[in-house]
Formats: structure tokens, sequence, C-alpha cells
């Protein structure tokens, strides 16, 4: 029997610390030399990688009210994954650099980095953690540094979509900011503020809503799929579906039109809710779409426009934590 | 004429803020692809790429009242930097990651990018900001992931010392330390808060130790010159000269013996001082140390002991801005 740690942070060294954290990250089948010197050494079979980098900071990106430590530790992993596999590559690697309050207990360090083994296991096997950086901040924050390998292939990028291309998804429209509602709503005691005892008894009552807001799970594989299925774009969708298709629309110089047969019940948070992480992608018109990929609209002429069946959308940004207090909840 | 902006980074969008920083970065020329995308491209010719990856903390690893945004951006990059040469690599590349507080104004962001750009056109011409990523944090945080190239070479470890080899150090020794001191003692106003009026006169007064301490200069075109040279162990020195020689002896499994005729003036300053950002290497006995290398000891039988003139040192942690509040200063 394992019982809870008690020690903060603060009352160990950065070497303590790091000596707790080591034996639970994830190794990188890619890594020539691991953690541990000035820098690590990765494999690039073909002679390029991918590298994409994402901060998450308490408050504005995450509450530990809602989030498990686990939670934070597979969320910080999978959406950087997401942002590899977009451009068509496989995820070989991460780096992650903590700031952390020295009063926070330990086994919320052991907890996220659980959470980083565990996602890499289930979204991408075989990449992991090759370094790391530990540092103390008043306010917790998480910054992921990611790698790919393009096997050969050209990368897949916003820019490439022609008109009478189909355009596709792979992954699910709306549920994490379903879930993100559920927490705004029935996650916050009478004040407002994050409340971990409702937002447990949220998650059980709507846990497919919760763990796609809290802990997704992003088509990682999907990714590599869709660049030798032929796809002429792609991107992570992150920031809603309306948006990041105005984004494929203007880097192509095309139009986008959604079918909206194909968007499920409630349309405008298909469209409009942030955080899905799935991977929307324009294929040729006359290529064999691949699974788990499936339509949801075509390609047209037009120069950044996105409409739906026919009708223009107006894109609007999404930054549901905006003006929330980091150091609190 | 420009005038200095007086708009906060929350007055504008994410997008306003990066078209402000994007023309300030340096490009890469190992960049396949640059920032836009969900990621990166960049070019690995060895098929292998180093990569390390750091993060500063307003509080406990700088603060504005001492450091311009200029110094910040130059010394984010020169560490970085540092780590890849200490592997033996020519470094390539950046992504930055910045979370700052929505009142801050934009030209500190500009003038942190001015410092990237500076530091790496002065230190590693080539290597430039591939991607990034912008937050919203009470705590401005700054994360540097830093790529090299090892042009076919063996990366050079911690681990390769011989007993036999001589020690050897490019870059200086205590000067950061010197300058941290004087930013202590004088810098200071009477409330012990860091003052920029007093810190901007220490400058003109100590320009060398300022400088070492706020905007580094670490010799990183000497890290492939070591490795080209047949070094045999190597690591940036940024815990102080015995801390880190003892990491090599304890990766080596041997002891590091220093001449103390070497070590300058203040020797337990030279010995104990952090921030050096030199590189400490080990050459065979019978090689010719390249330039800018000096011998300064040599490498002995040992379990990872640390002597001067064959008297044990006890190599001392430093940790000098511990227990500092990140909020204010």
């Amino acid at each position: 029997m394992t019982e809870a740690s008690s020690t903060t942070v603060g009352e160990l060294s950065e070497l303590a610390v790091l000596a707790r954290i080591f034996p639970r990250l994830p190794d990188a089948d890619a890594a020539i030399v691991g953690p541990g010197d000035d820098a690590a050494v990765i494999s690039a079979p073909d002679a390029r990688f991918v590298v994409t980098t994402d901060m998450m900071v308490h408050g504005p990106d995450f509450r530990l009210a809602w989030s498990t430590p686990f939670d934070l530790g597979w969320k910080a992993a999978a959406t950087n994954l997401s942002d590899v596999a977009a451009m068509g590559a496989v995820p070989t690697a991460l780096v992650v650099a903590l700031a952390v309050p020295p009063s926070l207990d330990v086994s919320v360090v052991e907890g996220f980095a659980d959470g980083l083994r565990a996602a890499c296991g289930a979204l991408s096997p075989g990449c992991g953690v090759v370094g790391g950086d530990l540092s103390a901040s008043d306010t917790l924050t998480v910054a992921v540094t990611a790698f790919g390998d393009l096997q050969g292939r050209a990368p897949v990028l916003r820019s490439g979509a022609r008109p009478g291309d189909v355009v596709a998804l792979a992954g699910q429209l709306g549920l994490a900011a379903e879930g993100l509602g559920l927490l705004f709503r029935a996650g916050v005691d009478a004040q407002g503020r994050p409340d971990a005892e409702l937002a447990a008894e949220l998650r059980l009552r709507h846990p497919s809503a919760i763990d796609a807001q809290l802990a997704p799970t992003p088509p990682i594989g999907a990714g590599p799929v869709a660049a030798i299925g032929g796809a002429t774009a792609m991107l992570d969708v992150s920031d809603g579906l309306s948006l990041d298709a105005a984004r494929i629309a203007r880097s192509s110089g095309v139009g986008i039109d959604f079918d909206s047969a194909t968007l499920g019940d409630d349309i405008e948070r298909a469209l409009g809710g942030g955080e899905d992480h799935g991977l929307l992608a324009t294929f040729p018109h006359d290529s064999v779409v691949p699974a788990p990929f499936r339509v949801i609209g075509r390609v047209t002429e037009g120069s950044g426009t996105v409409s739906v069946d026919g009708t223009p959308h107006d894109a609007v940004g999404w930054d549901p934590y905006s003006g929330w207090d980091g150091a609190a909840g």
C-alpha cells in the first residue's frame, strides 16, 4: 500500500523532486541520449523533425480544483501530440518544463508525471519524455515542446486545400465545450469559485463531456493516416471548427462549406466550441477518405470564407477563461 | 522617430501581439517550415537533433527592475544556446513560449523579441526562432527550447572524462556572481526591493559584471570546437564551477583537481559563483587544447570528488533568489 505523500516541493531539493519524477516518465524509443545531460539527443531518421510548443497556465488554461494532476499531465501531452499529428507526423518525444509553487504537494508533480506517461502510452506508444526543467513560481505553469517524425513524407500544411476537395474530420465536435459549460455552470460554488467536489460529482454524471475537456483523447494516429491518404491540408481543431476552418481557408485562398447535417444536434456548439482537438483535413475529391475521418463539407472557390449549407458563417474567437484570476482556484 | 508604445498586451488580441513580435524574431537557416502552422519543420542533416529546455520565472530567475526586456530575451536565448553547445552541437533553432500579465506594456514583449534576435545574431548566427506560444499569467514566465546539429559527431557527454585528461574552461569565472552580488547590495532600495534606477547606475560603473549577470555572452562556438578537438566530457557551467565539475566527476567515475593559480584572485567566487555559462571540458592529456579553452586542472583517479591543489573541495549549491516573491519587483 502506498499512502499519499504530504511533502511539499519546497521541502525537497530540486534533485529530490526530480528523483521522484524520473522513474514515472515514459521512455522515448527515439532517444539516443535521454534526460540527465545538458541536452538530449533524439533520432530524426528522415533528416527533419517536427516541433511545436505550448504553455498551460493555472487560471486561464486549467484549474486544479477541476483537473486532477493526472488530467493535467494527460492534457499537456495530448494537446501537443495533436499539433504534431496535424502535420502528418508520428510523435517521437516531449520535453516538459514545470514551474510550481513551493507549497505544492509533491504528489501533484508525481500525478502530473503519471498523466504524461499514460497519455503517451495510450495516444502515441513509443513517444516519451526526453528532458525537462523544474522551477519555482507562484503560478503553476506547464510548458511542453513536442517532436515528431514525418517518415519521409511532406508535411501537411494549412495552405494546400483546393476547390473541389472534400473536408473531413477525425474526432468529436463540441464535446469539450459542453464539458467546460457544465463545469462553469455546476462545478462552482455559490461564489462562482471552482469546486473540486462538485466537479468530481459532475464527472460521474457526464463522463464523456468532462473527460473531453479535462483529459482529451485526440485521434493522434489519424494524422499520419491522413498524410498517407493524400490530405492536401490539415490542422488541429483547438479554437472551434469554424475559426480553425477559416485558417485553412485563408492560408489556402479558398472557401470551406460545411454540411449542417453532419454537425450533430447543436450546430452552433459544433462550429464554435473550443478544445475539440480533432483533426480537420481536406482530401482530393476523388480520393477515398481514410477512417477515422468522416466527410463534413467541401472546399469551394473563395478567399478565406467559411459557410454552412452555402450560408456565410462568422467565426467567433473562443476564450472561456478570459479574465479569470490565475492565483485562485 | 519611434515613440515608446503605451499599449498593454491585454488591450490587443493575441494575433495583434504576435503580429508585432514576428517581424522582430530572427529567422533560422534550418527552418523548412517556420512559424504559423500547427508545428514547425526543422532540418536535422545527420538524422539526429540535440534538444534542451529551460524556464525563467519572474522573481526566482529574473526581475524586470534589473533586467531590461532586451536583457531578458538575450539571456533566455544565451543560456539555452549554451546547453546546446555543451553537447558539442551547433545551435540551429529555438521555440519560445511566453506567459505575460495582461497589464504588461507591449513594448516589453517587443524588447524581449529584439533581445532574442540580437543574442542569436551575436552568439550563433543562422540560429533563429521557429515557433512559440503566447499566454496570460500573473507571473511573467519564459520557456525556451533550443535545438542543435551535431554535424555527424558523437555528442560530448558528462561521462567521458578519464584519469590523466586535462580540465579546461572556455569563458569567465565568477563574474556573473559578482554582478548579482552588486545588484543585491547596491541595486535595491532601503526596503530591499530591486530598483531600476540604482541598477542602471550600477551597470554604468560595473558594466562587465552586470552584463555577465543580466545579458551573458557564453562562448557558444567553443562547443563544436571542443568536440572537434577531441573533448572527452563537457558541460555548461551554470551552478558554479565546483558543483558542475562534481557532475562530470560523478558521471565519469573520476576526480577533478583544479590548479588554484588559474582561478583568479577570488578563488571561492570562481569555484562557487553561479551562472557563469562557460564551458568546462576535459581533453586527453596529449591533445592540443583548442582556443578559447585554457587548462585549469586535471582529471584524477576518484569517485566524484573535486579538489583544489590536491585538497578536497566541498561543492555548495547556489540558489541566490531563493524565497523571493515572484509577483513583486
